[in-house]
């Protein structure tokens, strides 16, 4: 089989945890994302040629998420390659919304296409999460599935991993508030208890049960009310500052609930309906203006989709957008 | 309004737990439950006048789940009373099927009729899950819940009490085996440790994630693998003799799971159809016999229907079944 000479695949950025479900629930957004176009080379092995949009991510194959996830790919079927690989970041790495994973996503979905879909997407999934340890120390999978499956994603186990898909209810938009401040994944995680008191363990798997019920039935009420999370929220909102105000804020104006974007320091508010999502923003953004710290803001529907090739034309150009 | 001299109501014996749904999950089973009987009196206040079927509950009206549930209920309603009460026990105490809110269901939902609805279902899963607490120091509605709504319960929260009922999935059937040896609800629950490890936390919501998916999904696959529990079960097994051998058996025979039900000593399978569920019995009785412990078991659909009113003729006799 003669392979085109290029291909780019996108991937969304994503939200993960939404409060209690803290480390196995995640949803991809809309616009915002990363892109990664392979290019074949006459020099065997694998080179990163770009890095566009957002900077400040590894330049070394071994330790940029996309690359390393091409290199464990390759590796898995056993081929040899010889790639340049340019990256555009539309996820500002340390932001909360799945930087890391959203390139390690695009990079796979574009290499199992380039090669004629050898893996399923839940193997992809698998190795984005490989990925995602090589970055941040720990496996998780949260931002990867969804980044690669769309709609809102459960890691129901990690050993193995089993990854549940449920199409997201029709009218469940989210905002997003990203204090430009940065918290590392790694950090983050080291603030987190090494066990809980058993009386909140049970609390936060009962709402749990409700968040993934709110989805199934399409109940935004009941998911609101679920994403309470009374294990990590309360130790992690240290790291950003305002966190309260803001949620209070959020949810006087009529969110169903805010909580932490995976590790922070972005703040997520789910809303039922576009209007109310972005009447949610403008009063989150207002209230922030007051803390001095810049910020950005995204509304976005909960994207059923993940991701995806873009341009597979031979002879496409670079891979900025 | 003249009301009739008696009535009636039976409530099921019910499944709560299972695995990693803690102190949040239960559903009713079929074909064992028990029945109470209210009777006008001429003397104020209220009486017990017969417990039949299994005996050794109390007898003192502040005592018995039944009685300390009516006497809740007039007094929310802030009427007088005066009664007799029939309990005819289908549901043997201590024996992990919800015993006591059996009780407390059939009786309120009698009451609740004969005042002609004053309260919904839910008001009464909130008074029966007091009497709980009056029974057995904690506050719990994972059996009294799915005893009065029937189907699949999730106890969102307790404070407040939030519960959800899932329509169960048509082919799905328990196996219950009851080791006749008693374990009292409070016994147990001091077993229960006071922490659990963080990751332990995780593993386990992540299971009630897949667990709820399961029963929206009719997946009964997911069902089985997300009953896991790595908290209570390796702590309660112990006071069940034989417990993993008589797991390992369901499991061989093609249960989708098997776990504790309640606090024991009765345990469960789940399993996909009627005919998977008496063959995995009759696994799990052939291998339970080299215990020498005495047994009953008991095969059952997941029972859409709680409680309900038996006959309310006015005249009606006895409240033996």
């Amino acid at each position: 089989m003669k392979r085109q000479e290029t291909i780019k695949a996108y991937a969304p950025a994503t939200v993960s945890n939404l409060g209690s479900g803290f480390d196995i629930i995640g949803f991809p957004i809309r616009d915002a994302g990363d892109t990664v176009l392979l290019r074949k080379s006459d020099t065997p092995g694998m080179r990163i040629a770009g890095i566009t949009g957002y900077t400040g991510v590894p330049w070394l194959p071994e330790k940029n998420t996309a690359t390393f996830a091409l290199m464990k790919f390759f590796e898995r079927l056993e081929v040899d390659y010889a790639l340049e690989v340019e990256i555009h970041k539309g996820v500002k790495p340390g932001s909360g919304v799945g930087s890391s994973a959203s390139s390690s996503a695009a990079a796979l979905v574009a290499a199992n296409k380039w090669m004629g879909s050898p893996m399923s997407k839940m193997q992809l999934v698998e190795l984005a999460a490989e990925s995602e340890a090589m970055a941040s120390g720990s496996s998780h999978a949260d931002n990867v599935a969804p980044a690669i499956l769309g709609g809102i994603t459960i890691i129901r186990s990690y050993e193995p991993l089993d990854v549940i898909r449920i199409d997201p209810p029709a009218e469940l938009w989210t905002v997003l508030l990203h204090p430009q401040i940065e918290v590392r994944t790694e950090t983050s995680r080291k603030m987190l208890p090494e066990s809980v008191p058993f009386k909140d363990a049970v609390c936060q798997w009962g709402n749990v049960a409700g968040l993934i019920s709110g989805f199934y039935r399409s109940d935004y009420e009941l998911i609101g009310r679920s994403m309470q999370d009374v294990i990590v929220e309360p130790v992690r909102s240290r790291l950003i500052p305002g966190y309260y105000e803001l949620k209070e804020t959020a949810l006087q104006e009529g969110a169903l609930n805010c909580s932490i974007s995976g590790s922070g320091p972005s703040v997520m508010a789910l809303c039922k309906g576009e209007e109310k999502a972005h009447a949610v923003c403008k009063a989150m953004e207002a209230s922030y203006e007051t803390t001095q710290v810049p910020f950005q803001t995204y509304v976005s529907p909960v994207n059923p989709q993940g991701a995806y090739i873009v341009d597979d034309d031979p002879g496409m150009g670079a891979a900025g957008q």
